[in-house]
Formats: structure tokens, C-alpha cells, sequence
């Protein structure tokens, strides 16, 4: 695609030494640029690239600056507001979407027939769709996965390889479901005995995922004891997450790889979590709350803000504890002295 | 069912407020009670709901003390001794066995004519069943499960979707493994070669997994490098949890989503392992030890208790440590202060 | 076998308490040593059981010193420059390969006409091979595994059960790859709109796994956004691992269960990661790096050594801090009688 033709289709604010002729073949990472590539600098640590990468165009930030540079040959500049996002629209217009089911059911899948399949779905091999299951228009559904009676998955879905989703979920439209992940499986919900014996209580409500939601690979997502367990739409969830029995996750909320949320926890719209945290049971977080990785989330969160920590504090109070917990070898050493000189004084 | 007759089947103390002629149709969470509905109140945070719920009726413990009220009517409160464990029952009554699977083998499951699989028993779609396989009275394979050669597997178990359980395993009677849980892969065990290549251990153990155990989904159990991996009675493990090699745990524990165990660890009965924890190998847990979220822990546990912290600490310790670390920031001002006043002082 | 023949096939350095006709069976812990078995020592932790076994021998270091001891018998000993590696040694000799698939394609399995099989592989009942994939000599995938297009397994590999190979990877010969692990799926990278949600910047990158490369079960490998995911040569991965995309692991690298690396990080080879631990995006370690259980490593490592806690500092400086932490309650109350002193002083 001509240089040009392309920057106006991923909104560039400004094209910086293009003769006008190049022609982008293909994306790559700035250190791999080789002839015909679009690459991009979306973060500070690659800005070293620049001057060595043989990539035809670089996507680069309205403020970035182009180092000194004896190099034979410039990269040609497009400048954008948010480069990430321009490459996003970039990687699209490369890429062809990857098909890797054939058309309709798959002869090695069982498909019950009390199952209600749109004719535009495909079914993989070795499938498994129960009694009473509805699946729309577009969705794709791959070898291995197995989805229990009366569940309702919505159009242009993508249930991935051996995921299982048990009976009476609710899936929405566009929603996308990991390799391996599990929803609607029993909530771990136990009541101790007497004789010290551990009294499984029935998990007797469903799992609603909405519109729009990404799950990723090998997550669990807990049937409700009752009610329902609810992933709100646009929510995106990395791989590895433990989401528990009767837990809400609000509108657009994104968690990081190996977090976990508590049982009946609800965390706000507009969250971003990061990898390896845990929020305890029965608590709330507001819109628009950012907790850093490995955070423990011990109580609910009231204000919107960055908190981190175990357990979690705001960004501020975690930062200055931080700063004094690394001066306190060197606070011993002033409380020494300070007694020390006490002591000479008294002598 | 009629609220009396309801009562006498949970286990209740006392009735209030019922007219006797009340019928319970369903149960639901109290915030979301209708009329029919069956709540309970198991937490005080969920307290505040009861003038609210549009509830038939609601599990309340004994001590329970019902608030003033301006509402057009009052549920009917059912007091017990544990509402959690009434309502567990109630949860029983109300709902009835979720069943998947149909009677028998189905035509699309592998059985090896060498396995000897129960009349009762249930095999779903795409379940492989290896030679040498003993499957017993009711017990349901559901589709998917990979059941490797000579794996013995009780009566009354469940066996969950894409669930993998190796060769030469042990598993007895009422056992639940959950989707996509593995048992029996080899342990993680190598040894370093002088060109600092890891040479494989074979793992020449097996795990057993002994009656009424249940064990969530994408949980990883490794077979023990020699000798045995060991599950105890009444074991609970919630979903995502690490298990290696040659661990033992003891009868009735319970441990939440994301915790692991490492190789050789011992962990006692009756123990209580909250979310996200580590055990170090090598280690033992007396009875009757509770471990905080995310704590990590480093050393054998003598005394029982409640431990948290990263290294894990008694409780006491813990909190006291807690509460020091918050009142650093202002120990560094009052030591600033002292050498200040020092200095005035002398001059 | 005969005790001396054994001796010499593991390395013994020295054989002591032996009349030359002891035969040796199987391979036990030491704990559970019996007539025929042969033991190790690897751990002191372990020396107690020496008096007590009844192993017909026990493999021990060449410094192991035997107690004093009035036991009937006492086992062989058989003195080794490394108990665990001449343990590992017997193993193999005592352990038959565990063959769990049958020669050739599985009637159940589901393989394209378009992909490369080789004559010695073994396929097992539903799985599903997908165009264009290769599969090279005496590899085996077990039951339920999903092999994406166009992907290439090299040679003597194992797929185990129900694990799921996406599309264009390229994995080497010797290659273990765990049962629910997923090598391929999207790397987990979103563009926010002006709106808050989050749109998906298309992953078209790969994953390339080197030769000799042991990965455990339930874990998860992305594939990069562009270029490629790499896990070099000799690195073992155990359970519940989470790779990023753009990740780089060096050769020889091993990571214990649930650690997880973020996106585009380079660690270093012979690095030795414990469980639990988290490494941030966009950093790098270097070559000998050990990083403690539970570690959070939140920049790059530069120097060889060994690193601990959250977030994660060089060896020296945790272990003083953490000290320092252990005696701030202590700290506090010499500061409350700096504080009276000084008051009394100035009185």
C-alpha cells in the first residue's frame, strides 16, 4: 500500500520524509524492520531503534524527536496521536482474519438434537453441544469444547479449543472465551460439620457473560450459589483469573494474567487490574480504580485512584511507606547513635 | 412448600411472624427476593436488606435482630443455628440434581476393550478411557476426560469436561475432579548438568486421591517422583491450585483459588488455606492451621493457629508488625525531632 | 540387579557395607524403603530415616556421615558426587517408558487431509490435526489435543491430553508440551477508545519453541502481537505458567508453578525463577539470575545473583530489611525512651 494511502487510513496528524512512492508490505517490531515493513515506537525504550531499523515507516508520536543520525537512509515518519492505536488500525488492514474452522458442523462433533444451531455457526471436531443449547449466527465454537444443556451463546462468538461452559450460561453477542477456560463451574461454597467434615452447598445460580467481553485462556468463572456471577460488557480478562461464585465485574473493567476476585466481590466499571492480584470476598471497588500488580484488595474501595500494596493502599501512602521502609536500616543506625550521645551527655 | 413443613426440614428453632399458610416456591439472594422466595442473611452485610427483600421468608441465626420497619409487611423469619448450613439444605430441596450425561457409553467415547467401566456408569462424547481402566458404580466421565491406562476410579465420582487423570492414579469413592484440572503429570523434577543443561527426574510415582474429595477446575496435581502424591478424605481445593510431586494433604483442609504447594510439603488436616498462598517444599502444617490470603510460607508450622504475611507469621506478630510498619513515616519525624533536640541541647 | 553392577552404572564413587550378592529391585523414598529397594539422600532434611529403612540401599553424598546406630541391619551405602543426579540415573534404569498411545492415527482422531504426518508418530482419539500442520518422526499427541493450520512439531516431541497448539507455531524436536496447556492464543494487547472500551490491536505475531524445551500442564504461552513469542532452547516450565507475548525465556531457564512473565520481558538464560513470582513487561534479566518465591521483579536485572521479595532487591539488601522490619517494634519502644530521657534531661 502506498505510504500515503495508508497514513490517511490510520489517521496520521503528518508524513515526515517520504518521497511519495514507498510502499508498506507488511507489519514488524522496530527491531526486526526490514524493506517494505511498518513498524511503530509506542513506548520510550524503543526509540533506540530508530536509527538502525531498515523498516520502510515508523509510527511515531506527535512529540517524538528524531535523533541525530548518520544512517544512509531515514525510516519515512508518520506521526499520530496514539501510535498504539494507529498501529492497531495498521495490523487490521495487514492481517487477514485467521479462519481455522471449516463451514457448518464438523462430522466428528455431537450435537444434540434438541440443540439449536445457526446455520451460519461452525462446530469443530469432537465438539460437544447438549440438549437444548442455542448458538447464533457467525459464532465459532472449536474441536474439544464442550457446552452444557441449555446454555445460550449469542452471534459472532469464539468459544475456544476444549473450553466448557456448563448448563444454563448466558453468553452474549461478540463475546470471546479462551482455550481451557471453564464458566459456570460450581462456586466453592462449603459448610463445616460438627466432625470437622466440609458440607458442599448446592451452586444453584448461572453465569452472565455480556456483549463484547474477551476472556482469555485457562480463567475459571464460578456459577453463582444463587443469583448469578455477571462479566459486564467490554470487560477483558488476560489468562490464568479466578473469578468466583456471585463476583461482578463492572463495564470495560480489564485484569491482568493470574489475578482473582472473591466471592461476591464487585468490582466497578472502568477498573484496570493488574497481573497477580487478589480482591477478598465481599467487597466493592468504585469506577475507575487502578491497582498494580500483586496488590492484595483486603477492603472496598471508595475513591478512584492508582492503590498497590499487600495490603493494597492508595499509590501516595504505598510510595511514602515504601521510601520509609527502605530508609529504616539507616534509622536504626541514627536511633544507635542518638543513644549513644545521650548516654556521653549523662557520663 | 409449606413454611412449616419447611421449617421442620431445616432444622429450624423458631418461626416468627407466619401465618402458617406461606408456600416457598424457590430460593434467591435476599436482594433479589420475590414473592415465593426463600433468602438467608449469613453475613451482617447483608443485614440491611431484610426491611427491603420482597422475600416469602429468610434464614436468620438465632441472635438476629430484626430492625424497625414502616413496610407493608415483614418476611417471615425462620432462626437457626447456622443459616448457611439451613439454607444449604434448603438449597437441596429446592433444586434438583443437575444431570448431563446420558445412561451408558456414548457412541463417540474411546473405551479400550481392556477397561472395565461399571453397567451405571456414564461416559460422555470424546472421553478417552486407556487399557487397564476400572471404573465404578455410577460414576460420571464427562465428555472429553483423558483417563490413562490402568487408573482406578471409584463409585459416585464425577469426573469433569477435558479433565486429564494419568496412568497408574488412585482415585476412590465420591470424588469430584473438576474441567480441566490434570492429575498425575510427571513432577517437576531435574537435575543440573555440568553444561548447565536440567536432565529429567522420571516420575515413577503416582497420586491417590482418597474418598470424598472434591477438586476445582485447571487444578494440576503432580505425580510424586517415587512413591506418593496423597490427597486426604474430605479434602476441598477451589480452582487453579498447584499441588507438586510428593505433597500430602491432610483430612477435611480447604484451600482457595491460586494457591500452591510445593514438592514434598506436608500439610495437615483440618487446615484452612485462604487464596493465592504458597508453601515452600520440604515443610510440614500441623492440625488445624489457618493461613491468610497471599501469604507465603517458608517454614514448617508447629502450633495451630491463623498465620499470614509474606513470610507468613503468627497472627498476633503479624498485626503488630502491621501496625508498626504503618506507623513508620511518623517514627522517622519523632527521630528527626530527638536528633534535633540533641542538638540544642549540647550547643 | 546386582548391587556393584548398579553402583557402576550410576557413578558410584565408593560402596560400603555390601557382601557383593545384594540384589536391588525398584526405587522407593527412603522412608518407605523395603527388602530390594534402593534409596537416595539427597536432602539433610532426609538423614534421619537412615536408621530406620529397610532398603536393601541408600545413594548418599561422599561427606554423608552414618550415625551411630543399633539397628539389626544397616542399608548400603553408595557414596556419589550427586545423590539426586545418580538417583535419577536408577530411575531410569528401574522405570519402563510409559507408553500410553498406540502406534499409528486413532480411528477417533480428526486429521486433515492436508497435514504432514509422519509414519512412527502416534495420534490418539480425538485429536484434531489441522491443514497444513507437520508432525515430525515418533512425536506423540495425545487424546483431545487441538493443533492449529500451518503449525510444526518437530520430532520425538509429547503433546499431552487436551492441550492446545494454535495456528503457525513452530515447535522443535524433544519438545514436552503439558496436558491443558495453550502455546499460540493472543497476546493480550488493547487500545482504549475515547469511550473506555477497550479495542483488540490484532495479535499477528507466532511463538517459537526451541528443542529440549519442557513445559508443564495449564499453562499459558501468547503468541506476540508481531514477531514472535520465544522459549529457547532447554527451558523447563512447570505448572500454571503464564508466558506473555513478545516474551523471550533463555536457554536453560526454569520457572516454578504460577509464576507469570508480562509482555515483552527478556529473561536471561540459566535463570533460575521460584513459584509465584511475577516479572513486569519491557525488562530483562540477565544470565544467573535467581529470584525468590513470591518475588515481584518490577525492573531489570543487570548483575548475576540472587533476588527476593516485593518488590524484588539483590539477596543482601532483602535479607537486611527484612531483619530491620523484624525489629521495628523493638525500634520503637528505644525511641519512646529516647523521648523520656530527653524529657527528664532537660526537667
Amino acid at each position: 500500500m502506498n505510504i500515503h494511502e495508508l497514513a490517511l487510513k490510520i489517521g496520521a496528524l503528518q508524513v515526515e520524509g517520504a518521497s511519495g512512492t514507498e510502499e508498506v508490505t507488511h507489519t514488524t517490531a522496530i527491531e526486526d524492520g526490514d524493506p517494505g515493513a511498518l513498524c511503530f515506537i509506542g513506548n520510550p525504550n524503543y526509540e533506540r531503534y530508530i536509527t538502525s531499523t531498515k523498516a520502510t515507516a515508523v509510527i511515531v508520536s506527535e512529540h517524538f524527536q528524531m535523533p541525530e543520525f548518520n544512517g544512509v537512509k531515514q525510516p519515512v515518519l508518520i506521526r499520530t496521536k496514539s501510535p498504539y492505536e494507529a498501529f492497531g488500525l495498521a495490523l487490521e488492514i495487514f492481517s487477514p482474519k485467521r479462519t481455522q474452522l471449516d463451514k457448518g458442523i464438523h462430522g466428528d462433533a455431537a450435537v444434540h438434537s434438541g440443540a439449536t444451531v445457526a446455520k451460519t455457526a461452525r462446530i469443530g471436531a469432537h465438539a460437544t453441544i447438549s440438549d437444548g443449547v442455542t448458538i447464533g449466527d457467525n459464532t465459532e465454537i472449536y474441536p474439544g469444547v464442550f457446552i452444557g444443556p441449555n446454555t445460550t451463546i449469542g452471534s459472532d462468538c469464539v468459544i475456544h479449543p476444549n473450553a466448557v461452559i456448563y448448563d444454563g450460561v448466558t453468553i452474549g453477542d461478540r463475546v470471546v472465551v479462551g482455550a481451557c477456560t471453564v464458566v459456570g463451574f460450581d462456586g466453592f461454597g462449603y459448610v463445616p460439620m460438627a466432625n470437622g467434615f466440609y458440607k458442599k452447598i448446592p451452586q444453584v445460580g448461572t453465569v452472565v457473560i455480556e456483549d463484547d467481553v474477551e476472556i482469555g485462556a485457562c480463567c475459571t468463572i464460578d456459577r453463582a450459589t444463587i443469583a448469578e456471577t455477571r462479566i459486564k460488557r467490554g470487560v477483558r480478562l488476560d489468562n490464568l483469573i479466578q473469578i468466583a461464585h456471585n463476583v461482578e465485574l463492572g463495564e470495560n473493567t480489564v485484569m491482568a494474567a493470574q489475578s482473582g476476585v472473591a466471592g461476591s466481590t464487585k468490582v466497578g466499571r472502568q477498573n484496570i487490574i493488574a497481573g497477580q492480584v487478589g480482591l477478598t470476598g465481599h467487597i466493592e471497588t468504585t469506577a475507575n480504580v487502578i491497582i498494580g500488580a500483586q496488590s492484595g484488595v483486603s477492603k472496598s474501595i471508595t475513591k478512584p485512584g492508582t492503590y498497590f500494596g499487600y495490603p493494597a493502599k492508595g499509590h501516595r501512602e504505598a510510595l511514602k511507606l515504601e521510601g520509609a521502609l527502605r530508609s529504616l536500616p539507616e534509622l536504626i543506625e541514627r536511633v544507635k547513635q542518638l543513644e549513644e550521645e545521650l548516654k556521653k551527655e549523662r557520663a
